[in-house]
């Protein structure tokens, strides 16, 4: 009952990380196929960990691990700072807020790799950091003790995702909406938003546009992946500053060099891929009716049409039953929505009523499973 | 033919990198089984890698790979002189040389996690470097024009032990040699020397006594081993200083927190143990006699009397002759020689005359190879 420290891995992630080790051992920048293989692997798993966060591979930054995703933040977030003060100095950029430094804003129950990096930044005089206590009433940090605890010098608010001890989930995307209106006002460089995401991961639903966080910190021996993590970066080098730490061969764009450690990459690719649902009627701020769920199961060959048209016992639709004669496009609704056309193409639209039984769904989700694995040994 | 970029897994590697992810799972940090279990896996490895370039366990410091390695030795050399200067301005500590920034040595033909780690900070202006250029006439870069470059804020050299793309070994040993001598006569602080051994590794003898280096950086897959490093530091923290550039959970001493990567440095261990020769007869700057080949099979069956009592064909000792009556004990000459006596224990004296032919010496290793094998077995 330790699932927080760490996780066993999955086999199929043991399964992958080994093929890897044996087949994609050539390094990635090398031109020939054991080299390109691995690329490829790395790429596509670059893929799969942006889709669970819900953003773009380019997005993605392959980490040692969450320590140094959470230092590089940091490291960050001060550099973005001094050096806009200079471009100031300069004439150019943001000037106000320039005199002292930068200003820092995380909780008092952070895990240690974003608390002793902000105490250490502290202590070497680079930046002033304020560790907001959490409410005793309800162990979360306040959204309003963020906001009062702003300073025109401030540069990066770094809010854990959930606790690692007490398991409470912190209001990270309230605060993220503050900021971002405040942001808007704000004559001086942007306020940079973080969360280290490693404990919510694989146990509640993360999505970067949601949250709405420049940063988020990926950990993968917390969701049965490998000792391997990732940055979440909006747009490093354009929308969101991101300066490395380490300076070598040039791999992930010079963010991160160093020859990518391609078997745990692979591993950390299998074991996000694992999670293949998409809920089409999750938006945020948004409630839904308690009876309806639409859903993707993510795969090349389970359009909604054809993974109920091999389901033994559901009935359900794509779509509403109107645009039945719509044939297999997706739905208009969904794609009106925002659902990229491939996930809305595998959509379907399940709705429970008064007779559904708690043994219908079990019985529909052992339905669903035999067809998605027909369906996926087929192709 | 590209080995110099990566190398292929052992078979060996693989299936102790495969063990660990299915039985060391756990958070090296914790205290019950499949913790401690990991933990174990990590102090074994790191024994092993220690004994490849002849250091204590405690000097090895494990890190995500090369590119990390080389930047912490930097990171450090810079941070060690700021330090220095400022125990210096408050009285304590060596004064001199604290006029004007660090410098580094180091060559113009370094990896790029040197060349461009030290060019960071020159233009950061953290830091002058010198890059001493090699001779067109060997390639290697000279002892001389090293030292030539010294300066009174000099702090760091940093020459790579051979070169990846022409396979030219440095003067390494020279250069510590000579930099020591003037490390005693010098009021500054001394002159930290690095190497970074990537490319040697697995190639050639790499002993860091005979070298002489503080830091020497290990890469992993350049030797059949997996993605991941470590830097070889005497006796971090005490004899040499190391200042991490992460910070959190403590892992590594501090030094390079993180949680351990298990896997991978199981691999490591392992690649690095099946070089299980220590040559009895190799000290720095003695010449030995072309006949003797003093050699110990480490491993805690393979004691010398054991080997040769179970040897088919090979007729050798462990010892003079004039001490056969001292029986299984390991011998002095050996141990009076700094052999560590586990090592002694293991000692066979092989020795060749007129008659020996290159197929009697192809005999003698098949039939020391079975014997191992047979012994490594029987445990």
């Amino acid at each position: 009952m330790d699932y927080n420290a760490t996780t066993p891995l999955d086999s199929e992630v043991i399964q992958a990380i080994t093929e890897a080790l044996q087949e994609a051992w050539g390094n990635p920048s090398s031109t020939y196929v054991a080299g390109s293989k691995a690329k490829a692997i790395i790429n596509e798993s670059r893929e799969n960990v942006a889709r669970m966060v819900g953003g773009k591979a380019e997005d993605i930054i392959f980490t040692s691990g969450g320590t140094e995703a959470n230092n590089m933040v940091f490291h960050t977030a001060v550099e973005h700072f001094r050096r806009n003060c200079k471009a100031a100095e300069q004439g150019t950029g943001h000037g106000n807020g320039c005199s002292g430094l930068p200003h820092i804003i995380t909780s008092n129950v952070e895990h240690d790799s974003v608390k002793l990096a902000a105490e250490h930044l502290q202590r070497e005089g680079k930046a002033d950091v304020t560790f907001v206590p959490v409410s005793k009433v309800t162990a979360r940090v306040e959204v309003e003790d963020i906001v009062a605890a702003l300073r025109p010098n401030t540069c990066l608010i770094s809010i854990m995702l959930a606790n690692n001890e007490t398991g409470v989930i912190m209001p990270v995307q309230e605060i993220c909406n503050r900021v971002r209106s405040l942001n808007k006002q704000r004559q001086q460089v942007r306020v940079l938003l973080h969360t280290d995401a490693a404990q919510a991961l694989g146990k509640i639903r993360v999505d970067i546009h949601e949250l709405g966080v420049d940063y988020l910190t990926i950990v993968g021996h917390k969701f049965y992946a490998p000792r391997i993590g990732a940055l979440y970066v909006n747009s490093p080098g354009m929308k969101t500053p991101l300066y490395p730490m380490l300076f070598g061969g040039g791999q992930e764009r010079n963010f991160r060099p160093g020859t990518e450690n391609t078997p745990m990459i692979a591993g950390l690719g299998k074991a996000v891929f694992k999670d293949k649902l998409h809920f089409n009627s999750h938006y945020p701020g948004s409630d839904i009716l308690p009876n309806t769920c639409n859903v993707s199961i993510l795969g090349p060959t389970l359009q909604g049409w054809r993974v109920l048209s091999n389901c033994k016992r559901l009935l359900a639709s794509v779509g509403a039953a109107c645009h039945s004669d719509s044939g297999n496009r997706p739905s208009h609704i969904l794609l009106n929505c925002g659902v990229p056309s491939e996930v809305a193409a595998n959509a379907l639209r399940l709705s429970v009523g008064r007779g559904t039984t708690k043994a219908d769904v079990d019985a529909v989700v052992v339905d669903l499973r035999d067809t998605v694995k027909l369906l996926e040994e087929m192709n």
